[in-house]
């Protein structure tokens, strides 16, 4: 039982048959054929060798399909992971070293330690404080700063950079140099890949394809323009007049490799790892839980955070790159039927008889065409209508995709995503700290209590009673006493405060600590403190403390309770003055609404 | 109007009579014989010479009489903020050295800076997010800290370090160089002093002296304790045998200094300013708060952080070091009888009589009393049964106060601050990334709806009636959307999802995405989504997106009118099969609750 949980495997594996099977082999090819291109490109934007792509491919779609318990999730290199392997490995060695390659190991193996160490310590949530417009504005401006970062290859010229002010300025100082077959092939490639997302697929139904089969054709696009481009290089020779190509890679099986172990490295990693570890994560989970719900099925985040981890350590070990499960081949994956992790385990299969077999005859194939399956790929990401979205929805989350974006394009993906955590955060403690609060009064000849703003309700002048509609906690607990002195402040007919609970879920301690100050303030200011309408949860914690026996008033079950108990002490008192004031006088509230 | 409220010397000025001059002049007198000793000693602590501390409460009291908004508050160099500066500067420069003293004025200059910024873009609720255990625990472990540091002076030795750990294994190395004498007179003073503290008053009561005038009798201890040990080291030529004495201090007014502005330095210090001023604001703001209530007063916290801001401006301007607001001095001032702020200008002048005249007469004040009257101020700040309460109240607070408190003492004070404030924002968003839910049934033959786990209730086998108990946004959105997942999971029969909405008070856009992601996979799995009970102001919010148009359910009232309808929905359509099981076999929920 306990066993099957960390092994999905375990579970799907004892009811494999033969249907199952044959739609993994189905999907397994197409999806094998979809991903030599992709793991090619995101190599060359990783600034790995090609074959790194591939090798990125296999080990870590296996142990994936051990550990995973999407059925449906192909893990592999994907744009942003690999953008931000390029800004992180990027600091620490030059790109075509053999250090770079190494730091791309280490670096694996270290998002892979984090992802273990985050699915076995079940800290998956943490991924959750990366907000959803942090995410799309850092994804939009990652995919720009992509798009930007392959301009150099479909110019044929050298260019650098991790923002996008580097990536332009270094493109303009060499625009001299720019290589014009390599242009026009680039720009061909480009052209081509954008007319196959949108014109491809309804030609081949017009040719008499079914929908499923049209849909898998048009995603062999980058295929198709990768044969051609090669075969022109090769066939022109144009390799000899300055077209870069992919040159020699390898033939082999992923080899074995070791990640650095070296401290200094470990340390300049760490943090891009863990970077690259949660957005990975959140990128993989979006894309499992899409696909499971359309079945009924059921990720565990926790668990996916030890399949991913797993694939990632694969990585490492297998002459790979940071790898995340992707949202366009886990949808070709489950489009071309996959029906289990064994589909990746056969994709894995496929792309390692690539390895071994096909590599030659991507000798020729030009780099442009790979920046065009990167550009083509990338763009369908950017969706700078999030800013408008967000705008029009809520200033704070404008604010964070604002900071997110801005930071990414200008100063790097590292400092755009954790600017943008950092101003989510801040923002949503900011709003919290400062909780609606209202001062009520009786709607009248009813038992319900409105605030005095905005209704036509009764008060009476030596009770004040101010509902929260928050809970208390830290962040607003100072504030609570800041709003009470005020209101408090400046009053001599004020006896009674109540201070009415209903919307207060939780108090903590500083919270508590407000409230035995309030309390003692408000008594040494001759004024008793009163609660009502005290959940039942706050009411036990409150309890385990001595405030209760500390308060100067009484808990209320109802404000209507509190109002008509309030009444009654002051008829039967003597303060009969204040009374005589207007009922409207006490209007006074703290925020609007 | 406006003018006033950055100035409140205008409005509590125009109003000054002969009665509060009389009462201002005599708390003045008190506070200025008590304010000597204290001074003398936190200079001592902060690394500055002697005369620094007395500086540093001349200009900055006046400064806070003009811009403060507190009647009582007395501002000058306090334990806590003495041992942050003696921490920072520490880092920058030598003890005794010119560079120290010039570092320390940056550092009040840079702190005076924030805080005068923090108050002009009213940006004074940061301070809320040192929640009360973390600043209750980092005084208790500054005071252990600072206790533990001034042992050297009692023993007579040279000891150093910023840690705990540091300072017991430095004192241990020097322990063969302890000087005896010094060591009677150190102990002799702090035993008197604590003494004092507890024993003085009744004395002086049974004495025939009132209540008050025993009270302030009683706090004049330390300056007794020091007539009496200077006479002792003059008399008997202590300082000839190894008592180190305060020496030379020069009989000045206040000397015109100027701050470094070298960039070098600023970035160095600029950290430490910040939690300097944060943690100084947060101790002053309680002081004022507390002594204001008292007569229904009131502080504005935003005009307070200018008030500082300008102290601290005054302090770097003329030989000082950082200063806030300090209980003990506020405290005898209100008791003393101080009306208005002038008192503090009348103090700040007796200050500068004692600065121009009485500094020969301290040149024989052995530094192991000022350091006795330190210890005996600072134990009473340690107070480690907020361990214990922390505990009972709630492990999440138990956790902010014991990293605080360890991390103060094994690491430093900026160190413990920041993990503390880390900590607690931490444990607060893991805390609301996990929201109560309860799946809901109906309470048998009324219209109440109660957690399945809880109560006895008749649910619908073909509908999910889930209640969320908290505000919904980043933190908690995909938590939202696992627990549905899990829910809806392998459920055949589920037709309808309600989301039960009552205690929602906020939806943000990440919050708002994840329920369009809900309901996008609900439709895919042929599931309705439907609301029950929105707020106004989230009703408000939704529709400014295009949730509600793309909502495949609808938006009830109430939860009574959703499962009456949800029920007629079946009755009329054909899915009979289902309500056949039992009612019970829905019962499965998210949380105890």
């Amino acid at each position: 039982m306990s066993l099957s949980r960390y092994l999905p495997i375990l579970e799907w594996g004892r009811r494999y048959d033969q249907a199952a099977f044959s739609g993994d082999v189905v999907a397994a090819m197409i999806v094998t054929i979809m991903l030599i291109p992709q793991s090619l490109a995101y190599a060359l934007l990783a600034g790995m060798p090609p074959e790194a792509g591939i090798y990125a491919s296999i080990a870590p779609i296996v142990l994936y399909a051990i550990f995973g318990t999407s059925r449906a999730l192909a893990v592999g290199p994907v744009a942003v992971v690999s953008l931000m392997t390029a800004a992180a490995v990027g600091n620490v060695a030059a790109t075509g070293t053999v250090g770079y390659v190494t730091a791309a190991l280490t670096l694996a193996m270290l998002s892979g330690a984090i992802l273990l160490a985050l699915g076995l310590f079940r800290l998956g949530f943490l991924a959750n404080f990366l907000s959803h417009p942090v995410i799309a504005g850092f994804i939009t401006a990652s995919g720009i700063l992509i798009a930007a970062s392959q301009l150099r290859h479909i110019l044929g010229i050298a260019a650098e950079g991790h923002t996008l002010v580097e990536i332009l300025a270094s493109l303009w100082a060499h625009l001299d140099e720019v290589n014009v077959i390599t242009l026009a092939l680039g720009v061909s490639a480009t052209v081509f890949l954008f007319w196959v997302r949108g014109g491809l697929k309804p030609l081949l139904r017009r040719l008499g394809l079914g929908p499923r089969m049209a849909d898998i054709g048009a995603k062999t696009g980058p295929v198709l323009a990768i044969v051609a481009t090669t075969l022109v290089v090769w066939g022109f020779d144009l390799s000899a007049r300055g077209v870069a190509i992919v040159g020699e890679v390898p033939q082999s099986l992923p080899p074995l490799t070791m990640p650095s172990l070296s401290p200094e490295l470990i340390s300049q990693l760490a943090v891009p790892a863990l970077l690259i570890s949660i957005i990975g994560f959140v990128e993989s989970i979006s894309v499992a839980q899409t696909l499971a719900a359309k079945k009924r099925q059921r990720i565990d985040p926790d668990q996916e955070l030890i399949g991913l981890g797993a694939a990632n350590l694969g990585a490492a070990f297998t002459g790979g790159f940071p790898v995340t499960g992707g949202f366009s081949r886990s949808v070709v994956n489950y489009d071309a039927g996959a029906e289990t992790p064994a589909a990746g385990a056969f994709t894995a299969l496929g792309l390692a008889l690539a390895a071994l077999f096909l590599t030659p005859l991507i000798h020729y194939l030009p780099k442009a065409t790979l920046a065009a399956t990167i550009i083509v790929a990338v763009l369908s990401l950017v969706d700078l209508s999030i800013l408008k979205r967000a705008w029009a929805f809520s200033r704070a989350d404008f604010a964070a995709v604002t900071v997110t974006i801005l930071l990414t394009l200008l100063a790097g993906v590292e400092a755009g995503v954790t600017a943008g955590v950092v101003t989510s955060i801040l923002v949503h403690l900011y709003k919290t700290s400062r909780p609606h609060m209202a001062v009520v009064g009786r709607v009248p000849g009813t038992e319900h209590f409105r605030n005095v703003r905005r209704h036509e309700v009764e008060t009476q002048p030596h009770v004040l009673s101010l509902r929260v509609d928050e809970s208390l906690y830290f962040p607003n607990a100072r504030y609570l006493e800041d709003q009470l002195a005020a209101l408090a402040a400046d009053k001599p007919e004020l006896t009674d405060v109540v201070l009415m609970f209903p919307a207060v879920n939780e108090v903590d301690l500083s919270a508590l600590e407000s409230l035995e100050a309030i309390n003692a303030r408000l008594r040494d200011a001759g004024i008793r403190l009163h609660l009502s309408e005290v959940k039942g949860p706050v009411m036990d914690r409150l309890k385990r403390s001595h405030f209760l026996e500390e308060l100067t008033g009484e808990i209320f079950l109802s404000q209507h309770e509190a109002d008509l108990h309030l009444r009654k002490a002051v008829t039967a008192g003597a303060a009969r003055a204040a009374s005589r004031e207007t009922a409207g006088q006490a209007r006074t509230g703290t925020k609007d609404g």
